[in-house]
């Protein structure tokens, strides 16, 4: 091995320790922690976040990569390290490690706020905190800016590379024209499908026994992984041999455990498939948060909420609940679970509606981005949004602005992901089913059939590839959101006769 | 504040941190983490464990060091906090930082390998990693060895300061001619009392139920702790507003999970109640394992096996399983969970014998810290002395040797702590009745009267006075056995009528 590279990996190494400590930290305050332990330990994970900061922002690291890069022994892996390095370099090095401290320890402390905030249905709880986010973002991106362009480009780059403003704004562009048309026409006929029957008692222990049983029956390996609750679903891991995820269970919305744990355990299956070589190095883990989630939105929705899915499943639902689904007929259950509602919770949309959430988010992230914005507008701000694209107005903060965690974790440019990674899932969705027969191996139980497709042709890679490259590797094209719109398109069409 | 003792205090945060998130990866591999993790988490452990140690051992800290114990402008607390940064700085630098890594990427391996040995009841699996840790702790106790005397004081210093083999020896002694000889009389009698009530089937989520009141009721805020569950239960901490206890449910034992559950309350008590001006610093947590053992054999029996204790609250566990204990009085429970058993699990064993477990457990850790002792041996070792002191002999090695997580963990010199812990607490116990009402505080239910006393008199001070001093300023003398050995003779010549 190059004598240099080497060297970089000590680097690396702690630089991965201190990530993983600061993971299972973040894993415990949304899982576990008692109420008044954030205090104490924002400051430790404020001080791993610093020791993170100083493993890789010294001299020592700073040459190691001007060396490296111009060296010719490296292998492919070992290049893909560099340029990855060179690019949280960059990242980190925008901001001291005490600002990095300070920073880090202020979003472990807003996720509570955020918590508490959204369980008063008060904003101002956590006004204050999002104001400092915002300004911390603002200023880093600021100083890793390279052109002219908006500084929001920063933040989206970190989140999916290449996919700056413009790219964004003719995406959502399109998604618009191939959605609100649709949505308007379904509108008048939401009323049409029953789900009455989704609404009755739900036993929480039940739903727990059934979600470890779904969280298994798409593949999720309970020998490398573990499921919890919390406010907010979410998957993290620390390395493929130890993924985790949350959902969150209501009494009487039991479907939102069930597309919550086979959102998350899309992403979990991502995260334990990458290959063992890579575990534990720059290249470990998923590529980008677009990936990501068009592998948990692929699990969710293309598969998890068709009828040929819930075949072989559904009479085990059925005696779960029998008191409340036995003369359920499956073709009802999937009406139900698929209807369109013009809602105002993002993570309970139906698909069709689900973009003009995030675009909505996308237009806010934005304008405090590239302008400024009074915080304390922002609920007004959202509201109106909700109101010009969905014709609906939140009643309360905790249905409208507080909804979602991320922004109180120091994600902002997070959001279009989701958007995103629906159309990659449309994508690769085609081309699987020009390769394989995924409704037969759903009607035969056979996820495994479904989810080798997904480790050979994606998971596998790890970080190794980008999202351009994989789409390119595995489609033969670059983004092409037709797949999305087309998909989409049937499929409302079909179940509203439109 | 003296510029040179504000410069240490920086090494220390970073340790601190480093120290916490060992500590939260521990306790998530006790009590959550899947089969697989431990392979690569292990990794990440030890460089955690190498950081700490870098914090800590370098030339910059050494010369702060050797400055501060010069200077005279240092508080109380500041000096305090040098001396016990020079004792830990002496211990970490009998290994290089490398070694230390490679030893926790060890010990957090043989936990799990300890954990599989047990369940298989196949030494082999566990003896490698045992042989490896003795080894280690050889290597290490006699690079730090000031003097010609035992290397096995060097470990039991880190436990509780200035408690040598010389003064162990003595100790023991006493405490076996003081137990023995009562032990020997009571053999003959120990089926005079019935227990075949706690051998009927407790439903685990009730005995959860109850052990969560249970916890609360001597005291531990779940505001500032967490309850779980793990194979060996084990009370740990990052702070003294976050401190988490264990617990394991047997369905035909309830009174395992019972007095687990008071003995760790006893430590979290002690954590939770250390001043807040020694909240992550030097002198945050409890002084010494000794101390610590004191406070959890002081609850879980000096109170927690008592009747006047079990008087205001039996009735809520005969209301949890009428079933079982309806008709059983509140003084044939108190004689079933008191009465002596010379049997072969420690966690389990009555107050007269346990200090026998314990004196067999120093013998043979004596035995190989001091000579050559083939790892194979030591089940055969185990056995005899059982049979030696308690007459039995275990039938297999999960009921031997393999009973105990400690040495898995590197705790060589632990075990000698609970027994000490036992005679600290007489002691203790026998000032606090000087001084309140103890009965009558607990027929009353007022557990707050008791913790109050011990938050005063011995939890607030957290590390800033060791066992010595704590005993001196709290009982007015040292270590004194025969409040031990007279709690025990009384107690038990009453309860087998002697």
């Amino acid at each position: 091995m190059n004598k240099n590279y080497e060297k970089l990996l000590e680097y690396i190494e702690k630089s991965i320790a201190m990530s993983s400590a600061l993971a299972i930290f973040e894993w415990d305050n949304e899982t576990l922690a008692p109420e008044s332990a954030i205090e104490n330990t924002s400051k430790i994970m404020g001080i791993l976040a610093k020791e993170n900061h100083k493993a890789l922002i010294n001299d020592e690291v700073k040459e190691l990569l001007a060396t490296l890069e111009q060296e010719d022994d490296l292998t492919l892996t070992e290049r893909k390290t560099v340029e990855k390095l060179k690019k949280e370099y960059e990242q980190l090095n925008a901001v001291t490690a005490e600002e990095y401290q300070e920073y880090n320890e202020l979003t472990a402390k807003s996720a509570n706020a955020w918590a508490k905030a959204k369980e008063q249905n008060d904003f101002s709880v956590f006004a204050p905190f999002l104001e400092k986010i915002i300004a911390f973002n603002k200023k880093m991106a600021a100083n890793r800016s390279k052109d002219e362009g908006s500084i929001y480009n920063v933040l989206l780059d970190d989140f999916e590379e290449e996919f700056t403003t413009d790219v964004l704004d003719k995406f959502f562009e399109e998604l618009k024209k191939g959605i609100l048309p649709l949505a308007n026409k379904i509108k008048d006929k939401e009323d049409s499908i029953n789900f009455d029957f989704l609404r009755k008692d739900y036993d929480i222990e039940k739903q727990k026994e059934f979600n470890r049983f779904l969280a298994e029956y798409v593949g999720f390996d309970f020998s490398k992984g573990v499921i919890a609750e919390s406010e907010h679903p979410f998957t993290t891991n620390w390395h493929n041999h130890d993924v985790r995820i949350t959902t969150h269970y209501y009494k009487n919305m039991p479907e939102s455990a069930i597309f919550s744990t086979i959102h998350e355990a899309g992403h979990a299956l991502y995260e334990m498939n990458v290959a063992d070589k890579y575990t534990m190095t720059m290249l470990a883990g998923g590529t980008s948060m677009g990936v990501h989630e068009s592998q948990s939105r692929f699990m969710e929705n293309f598969i998890g909420r068709s009828e040929a899915f819930w075949k072989p499943i559904y009479s085990k639902l059925q005696e779960t609940f029998p008191e409340n689904l036995e003369d359920v007929e499956l073709s009802d259950f999937m009406k139900a679970v698929n209807r369109v509602e013009h809602g105002f919770i993002r993570t309970e949309a139906d698909e069709l509606t689900y973009s003009i959430h995030v675009i909505i988010r996308y237009e806010i992230e934005k304008m405090f981005m590239e302008g400024d914005v009074n915080i304390d507008e922002l609920p007004q701000i959202w509201n109106d949004k909700y109101e010009e694209y969905l014709g609906i107005k939140p009643e309360n903060v905790s249905e409208g602005i507080l909804q979602d965690i991320h922004w109180s974790q120091g994600s902002i440019g997070y959001f279009p992901s989701y958007a995103l990674g629906s159309a990659f899932a449309a994508q690769f969705f085609h081309k699987m089913q020009e390769e394989i027969n995924v409704e037969e191996a759903l009607l035969d139980g056979d996820m495994a059939k479904i989810t080798t497709w997904l480790k050979e042709n994606i998971h596998q890679y790890g970080s190794s590839k980008n999202a351009k490259e994989l789409l390119k590797d595995v489609t033969g094209e670059k983004l092409n959101t037709k797949y999305y719109i087309e998909y989409l398109t049937e499929k409302y069409s079909k179940l509203y006769d439109l």
